[in-house]
């Protein structure tokens, strides 16, 4: 088992990635660890942390996507990036997986462009753990504006297998996001969409609105990239705006500022809860190699858990049980996909 | 000025709307309050709550829109119900304003049917303050499941009026919801809609990440309703999930609920936050006369305030200046509305 990571792409790049991906090679000796990058700079980072860069293979890069690249055009433009010759080792066989924190359209279209799509998914797809009252995983978290109920049907099954097989979910239950909890309510491809996971043979649960989500409504939360996007993207912002409401609470006199210090212990329960490096990355569904895209801002930890997300997903060979599913050779084939 | 209440409607009727109604009449002795129901049942209620129905004109209606029927299809079918006759009383200039906790859907395609829409106006919109950081309003928040570029515009032009005449907000900022902040982002609607946005004379801060919104990046949200009822009923849903985590935070053991006893007032202070009876109803925007939806779940509070909203929305005529911007005629007309 051998695991790629692009160390140069990130907010905390490249001392956080390559700090992680030592990290991950001590945690997991079964497993190689290649770090794509600027062999200087990845040398005189390792001296700065005094990590010892023997314990990873080093693969040349030059440039670097940044995050206002052109996710499309970059691809070709920067093929000697440490995200494209990542993704070309993967898509040789020269790795079972590959994590990156960098740009996420990049790749997307990297990753679809490179090692390709799964035969019979039409669109890849990102899957998110939001940490709610227990973990939701949102596909399609942002990868495609808009989405065909066939599309919606993939994600949603693809989706299942994950939370299954990864979150170790036994039948996890499958909701779609709507505006209503009716079969008739939503966008149009939304109500043709409804039948068809009906017809899936994973636990479908219906339409479910967003004020029940936070609750366990369902493990996994179909729709598509955009509205799965906002959703995403409010459960940030949501989650920053809770702590920062919490803290205020806590610092307004001395009485308050006492009962913090009389549970700090909790507090910090609390700020872990809404930790979401404790989830490692986000995966790339559909893709014919496990790609993990981790978050932007992810520290040594979050990089460290992104790998064990990434070995689990190859062993797991989720991407055959997927692939079975797309050709249409698997029994829980849905109606209509 | 008089105000004409559908105490029949929601959850609580008829007993919280009448109490509302009431308290209102006291409130505001130079509005009169017409409450529509069914006169023997708002009698035995008053008495029940000890409430003198003297202070308020009752006006007869026989049957109730139900939150489970058909938008459309009631209104016609229950032209004896209290929401029509409410409706039907305002259109005929018997009242300056109408307060219903009724089926929003039904409201909404009764007010187009029967007051109708301003002339110019394509669509009606649902306006709601969302609690956050500062009072955030987000338009169109479920009205209508898709938006061409041109009623978003006419959207955020009523939004950052309602805002400014409303919510006493000097020049508030407009923002469009999207899935990033560069003006091509977003669905082809918004895409076609950023230019002329920006054409229009508010404040157009342009595209506003969900992670943003909870931190006040504009007063006005302006989005689909599709996308709008889903933010909506998921900052309500993470609203109750940020409560619940506090309360199980101070539940937790003799520590945690000592210093709950020590901060209860300030815990209060959080709740409150969070209360938006405080904001009493969502106003309709871009019907001919002034109708607000309260919240299903309504108390007497949550009307009183949704009467004090239908007072200052006849007063400030915001209907004027909105079919003034309709018409054309207004200075301010954006571009391609």
């Amino acid at each position: 088992m051998k695991i790629i990571i692009d160390v140069m792409s990130g907010d905390n790049a490249p001392a956080a990635l390559l700090q992680g991906a030592v990290e991950a090679a001590a945690a997991y000796p079964d497993t190689d660890i290649a770090v794509v990058g600027n062999e200087e700079v990845i040398r005189r980072t390792a001296d700065e942390l005094h990590l010892d860069p023997a314990c990873v293979e080093i693969i040349q890069s030059v440039s670097v996507i940044g995050m206002e690249d052109n996710p499309v055009s970059v691809i070709r433009e920067k093929s000697d990036s440490s995200m494209v010759i990542g993704l070309r080792m993967l898509a040789q066989g020269e790795g079972d997986a590959f994590v990156s924190a960098g740009n996420t359209g990049a790749l997307l279209s990297g990753g679809t462009l490179i090692t390709h799509r799964i035969r019979g998914i039409q669109r890849a797809a990102i899957a998110t753990v939001l940490p709610l009252q227990k973990p939701v995983l949102l596909i399609d978290s942002g990868a495609n504006l808009q989405t065909t109920p066939e599309q919606l049907v993939q994600f949603a099954y693809m989706g299942a297998q994950y939370a299954k097989y990864l979150m170790g979910i036994e039948n996890p239950s499958v909701g779609m996001l709507n505006n209503g909890t009716e079969p008739t309510k939503g966008q149009e491809f939304q109500v043709a969409a409804y039948p068809m996971l009906e017809a899936c043979d994973f636990h479908f649960v219906g339409n479910v609105e967003a004020k029940e989500v936070p609750f366990g409504a369902c493990d996994v939360l179909v729709t598509d990239g955009y509205t799965g996007n906002i959703l995403l993207k409010y459960t940030e912002g949501m989650g920053r705006f809770m702590l920062g409401t919490l803290k205020g609470l806590f610092r307004r006199n001395l009485l308050t500022k006492l009962s913090a210090m009389l549970m700090r212990k909790n507090l910090y329960a609390v700020k872990d809860r809404f930790d979401v490096s404790e989830y490692g990355g986000a995966p790339l569904l559909g893709l014919s190699k496990p790609v993990i895209k981790a978050h932007g801002s992810s520290d040594a930890k979050a990089i460290r858990n992104a790998v064990r997300q990434a070995i689990r997903f190859a062993e797991a060979d989720l991407n055959g049980i997927i692939a079975r599913f797309a050709s249409g050779t698997a029994a829980d084939k849905p109606a209509g996909a």
